[in-house]
């Protein structure tokens, strides 16, 4: 019925919801840690490139999750954008091969971007 | 010649870039002030769809203006994704008519989001 | 023996890091989630006390996070006030007698306040 | 008279609020700027009590700047701890002599650290 199938399409969508702000409150965490992890360590960990990008991925999920938090309808803008900079976080982390932080930090990156994507997919169908 | 036109045409980037970084931090001031007026003039002014906007606008704005002072590639990402709320919260402030703060506010939200739509163009034509 | 002495006030203070980490994380969450909820509702909800703290909390609490995952010495310093805003917050919610959601908030604001004095009393013992 | 006394004392407090809310986003954005600097620049720019520094200064400094936008009777506490995030940047900026940015930026940290000073001890008189 038409019901059970508007409800059930809810619920799919409020587990989504609330899988990608985990998501993004995870991957701005390990962001965070990853770039304490960078500066730590020195050398080439201090590049502009992966560090600055550390910087904005975690940005970027903080105010993902927040949209989200507030149960915001403009949710799927930010979550369009996230999922840009989380790619582009995973591919910076994983140029910096033999760092375990860093590729785990890749790998929490890419399941977030991932999630990011599925959340602003279901907005171009429904409209904000 | 070649030097000189790539002279001025960086000149001309770093003032539109120097423009946006104000619009937005002003935009974010702006929207939190509106945000104090609205829970202090209570009514339909706290009604979520403007009070949320009023949210969502500033924190986007705090997060593209913090991108283009870190000098972030990624800008042009956080600045499409800007303009869009900056014109959502235009409209939800148009909305409240005889209100002076938020007339006020919508002002700002519309010169905000045509300095991030031409900084979302400029990274159109030249990659992030 | 003094290395294992030493060793074990590592141990311990690494612990209440991470649990003050993520009460904080979760307050954050919480008090977000709480702001949407005070907002939907409407009326005595959205009374400026009560929303205002609210979003100092959370945005205190997202502070405060954010410094303990960068590893910065200076986290004593914001556990310090973030224990005051949410000592603020639980008192707020636990005004609106009868509401779920803010007595849910009132208690995870108590737990993460008890969590950040402990953090800003072993600052005052050991300097940042 | 009374009343005359009573609103230039309010016009006083509202000046100062005024003038510390310029005062901590300024060294908020001087604090990014001056991240970008030392991530450009390399070698002992990328140290970690440097960097780190300057980012808890930059968030610390948005976060007050935020609860004055507000209007929050909490400002006291978030201006008393940015006074002290203040303080700390300009003594870890000063230590890099020879270095025009971050002598610049130790002078804007310092002046907001008076600016944050005099807010918090606004607030020690009247309570929050």
């Amino acid at each position: 019925m038409a019901t059970h199938e508007t409800n059930s399409a809810h619920e799919h969508t409020h587990d989504a919801l609330q899988e990608c702000i985990e998501e993004c409150l995870n991957c701005h965490a390990v962001c965070t840690l990853s770039l304490q992890h960078c500066l730590a360590t020195g050398g080439d960990h201090t590049e502009i490139n992966l560090v600055g990008v550390l910087l904005d991925c975690a940005e970027m999920c903080q105010t993902s999750a927040n949209f989200m938090l507030r149960g915001s309808p403009f949710h799927v803008i930010t979550c369009g954008a996230c999922a840009e900079l989380c790619r582009a976080c995973e591919e910076a982390c994983r140029g910096m091969s033999g760092d375990e932080q860093l590729a785990h930090c890749a790998d929490v990156c890419g399941s977030c971007a991932d999630s990011c994507d599925r959340m602003a997919a279901m907005g171009d169908e429904s409209g904000p």
